[in-house]
Formats: structure tokens, sequence, C-alpha cells
């Protein structure tokens, strides 16, 4: 779809990477789930995260609600780095669709922004499985819907 | 709305509760959340979770995806209930809102069935923070699709 | 549930039903469906639209993407009852989900708002098919999120 | 995102696009809505529709319902092309996200398959607004879960 990335995005912070890699630190969430941001571009972020068995459910799969914090943040990420050095971001509301078993060595989450608005952001995020052998598989898509926040203290990037 | 009501859930196992309870004692990623089912009826179940910093974002609130964790878990768990002894169940997708920050002292995770077919289950919950005074805050709500798995040993309640 | 309706809403503008009936009857889409407004309450309202043939898809039951357009009406026009004289309404996004065949004499849908905040707004909506001889069945649900706009000529009530 | 493209689909019946042509035709909603078929291919269709009044809402735009319509039956169809001669479609549930207004001279809606499965398909679709001038804009997305039905008469393509 061409069309969705006709205007290329363009932060508003030339700083954004650094921005990001220090919001993304201080989430403590991301630590217990053992992720990491691995890549940060204008609009989009990649995160990883190392199969643990204290992240799953009962069939012994990754919990598809971790999948989901992790492509959350990915989605969150990504639209952060687009945004003004004073805003912050909130999540009002995503999508998760689980299409296979949280199975594999490692995943990998890449969220990306698909419209950048003044007020709201719409970004989106695949979660692949990342086997022993190296082959890769799409277990898991999300679409979020981020708010724009500014002038508040308790919600800065 | 009586309307959504008005077939009351019976569950096919009679010994549903026992069932439920073990299999969330089955799911580490509960253990990791520290969340408690607290509750098990049939179509209905509750869970229960403290504040912790460990879950976490970067403006000290409970992630949403955390929090979306526990939804899902509260989703899937109150579909279990009214399923037969050999099923097992599958979350499709789920929409999830958040309408206010995750802060409070414990948080309350209500899940219902609003509609159990033979293969699809349509549930919905809750997310309630409860402050030290103990007043009750609406902060999240998920809308979620079970689909219903009979004969796969990898997928057993 | 009674957290979710703990705090009565209370409309800012005592005119409000005048004004949601006026704002539905400009709306040519409901027109074309050959939808009413039969009731509207503070945070609640109800359209109905019988069973029509232009309104169906392949297997001869009314289009989910109909329904949709439907609750989506239900759903805005709860949450414009709440908003003050100068505002407007726009639906951000929505999430529905199919529960039956679009089948039946006639059909209810009923929106209610969730949690009403300063921009954003919570609200969810039920299609309730209604045969001939006056049985209902739950047939769709959906949620939306309506964003509140002030001081734009091209989107009042 | 190769990963989501590394399966190419394979249509399972080869006159898939006869059969999707004649099912489309078969939607009385989409004559109400001035809407034609004008590409088909495996996993993937486009859908037109020029801007109608007795379409729009309050503010003489497209109603958000009327995309999620045409976006619908693009995630339908797009999924009923890979499927084998009996067997049907039905649209489980879908998220629909607004970008900008329902305002153009013709909208298009592509469907895509993101992930093809023996009982659970993911499909997503885009709308674009064409104006008079010919430059496109993104004005809503959806992503749609499609569950394949064989051997029921009523649930035919």
């Amino acid at each position: 779809m061409s069309v969705s990335n006709a205007r290329l995005p363009v932060p508003a912070d030339p700083q954004f990477a650094e921005r990001v890699r220090a919001s993304f630190a201080r989430q403590p969430a991301m630590t217990t789930l053992g992720a990491r941001l691995v890549r940060v571009a204008a609009g989009e972020v990649e995160i990883e995260m190392p199969f643990s068995e204290h992240l799953t459910q009962q069939h012994g799969f990754v919990h598809g609600g971790i999948l989901g914090t992790a492509l959350d943040s990915a989605c969150g990420f990504a639209s952060l780095s687009l945004m003004p050095v004073d805003a912050g971001i909130l999540t009002i509301e995503y999508k998760l669709n689980l299409l296979a078993p949280g199975r594999g060595e490692r995943f990998r989450f890449i969220g990306r922004v698909r419209k950048a608005g003044r007020t709201i952001t719409l970004a989106d995020a695949d979660a692949i499985a990342v086997e022993e052998a190296g082959r890769e598989r799409l277990i898991a898509t999300m679409t979020a819907t981020e708010m724009t926040i500014t002038g508040r203290d308790d919600v800065r990037s």
C-alpha cells in the first residue's frame, strides 16, 4: 500500500531516538518481560524479547496478553518518536489478533505509525516468532490508537 | 440489558470451578503478575492483582498491556467455565479500551461470557482500580473472542 | 456491574434530547437504512430499523456493516446527549462483534455511554433482532471511542 | 513487512475470481452503496464507490459505518478468494479506525488476507478517498476476522 507511506514521517524532535530509548529504559514492565529496544527510526521501532517460562500460560506458550504488552509498547514508542519534546503519549485503545501460539526462541515486535495526527496517532505492530533455526512466523498483529498529551507533568515521554 | 442475560449460561461440566482453578494455577504469567483467581461462577470469574512496581510503565502506572493480560485471562477463564471437560479455549482476538491510569492499591478484573456458541464465545471484562480508602474506579474494558478447541492435546484446559 | 454506573451521567445541555433528535434527522444515511431514533435519554439512545432487502448480503441477511452503521450511530448519539451545546462528536474507532445472522422482522440498536471524559468518551451498543412473534435475540455488539470536538463549524451536532 | 507476505496465498479454487464476482453481485447492500468490485486477485480485492449524499452523516461526509460496510466486504471477498468451492465466509468481528472525514469524489477500498488459516482468516483493508484532482488520502483502516464455513447451505459463497 504505497498510499499509507505517501507522507514520510518527519520527527518533530531531532533527538527523538535518544528520547525514545530513555523512555523505554524507564518502563519496569519491559524489564519484567526481558524486552529490549533494538531499533528506533522515525515512526518505527523494534523490540525483542526472549522466550521465558515466567511469561507463559497453561499450554506452555507465551501468554497472549504478554505479546500484547510488547506490541502496545512497540506502537507507543513508534508514535512517541514523531512527537515534540514536551509531548507524551497515552494509549487510548488497541486491538490484538492472535494468529499462532507464542512459541519460539525469541520474539520480534515491530511497531509503525500509520498516520500521525495532531491529537490522535494510529499505529500498528506485528509480533514475529523466531525459531532456533532462524525461521520466522507472524504470530500476532495489533492496531493501536495513541493520544498526544502536552503540558501534563505526569505524562511526559 | 436484560436481553444479553436472557439465556442463563449452563456449564457443560459440573466440576467447572475446580477445572478453572486448576487451569489458572498452571499459568506462570499470572504468578508473574501476582494475580489470584478470587471468584469462579458459571460464565463469570474475578481476578485480583495488587499494584506492583515491576508491572509499571514510565509514568509509574501499571502498563496497559499488563491490565490487558489480566483481562484476557478473565475473559478466557469465564469462557472456559462453560466448556465441556475435554475442551480448551484459545483467544482469537481482543480489544482493550484504556480509560484511566493504572493507579491504585489493587485491581479487580471481572470477566463475563456474553454469548457462548459452539465454536465461538464472546466475553467481556472490566478492570477496576481500588484505592486504599476502598474507592473504586473503572479503568479499562475488554471484549474478547474465544474459540473452543477439542481433541487437541496441546490445548486443554 | 454496578461500578460502571456509579456516576450517573449528567447532560451538559438540558435541551439534549431535542438536539440529538435534530442531529439524527440530518443524517441521510439513517434515512437510507430506514432507521428511526425511538428513544433518547441522558447517555443512552435507541434506534430501530425494519428488515429490508436492499440492506442484505449474499445470504439474505442484513449486511454486518449495515448493523455496524446503526450501532455506530447509536454510540455516537448516546455520546452526543451528554455534550455541551457547542460540541460535536467524531467517532475515532469502533469494534464490532457479529454473533448471529441479521435475520428478523426488525432490529433494535441500543447505545450507552460507559465513560464520558472531557476529550474521549467510551460507548457501547447492542443490536437485537426482533422476530415476528416478538422473540428477541442479541446479534451484534459494539464498543466505540468518540472524541469531543469544539469550536469547529464543520463538526457541530 | 516482508514476513507477512512470506507465504504467497494459493487459491484453493482456480475459478476464484468468477466465484468472488458472482458472490459480490448477489449483495444488494453493495448496490445500495453504489459499490463496484473493480479488482480480484488471490487474497486481495478492490472495491470502488462514488460519493453520494444518501450515504452521508450530519456533517455532509460519508457515514463511518458505510465506509465500514465497504471495508467489511473488501475483507470478506479477499478471504473468499482463497477458499475452496464449497466454503462460505462469515465475518466474526472487525475493528475500524476512522482517520479523516469521508469526503472526496470517490473511494477505494482495498482488502487483503494477512493470514489464511483452516478455520480463521485475518484480513485487513484500507479506505482511500480520491479527490477530483486525483489526490489520494488514507481515511480509514480495518482488521477483520473471518471464519470459514463448510457444509451449510445458508452460508455459501
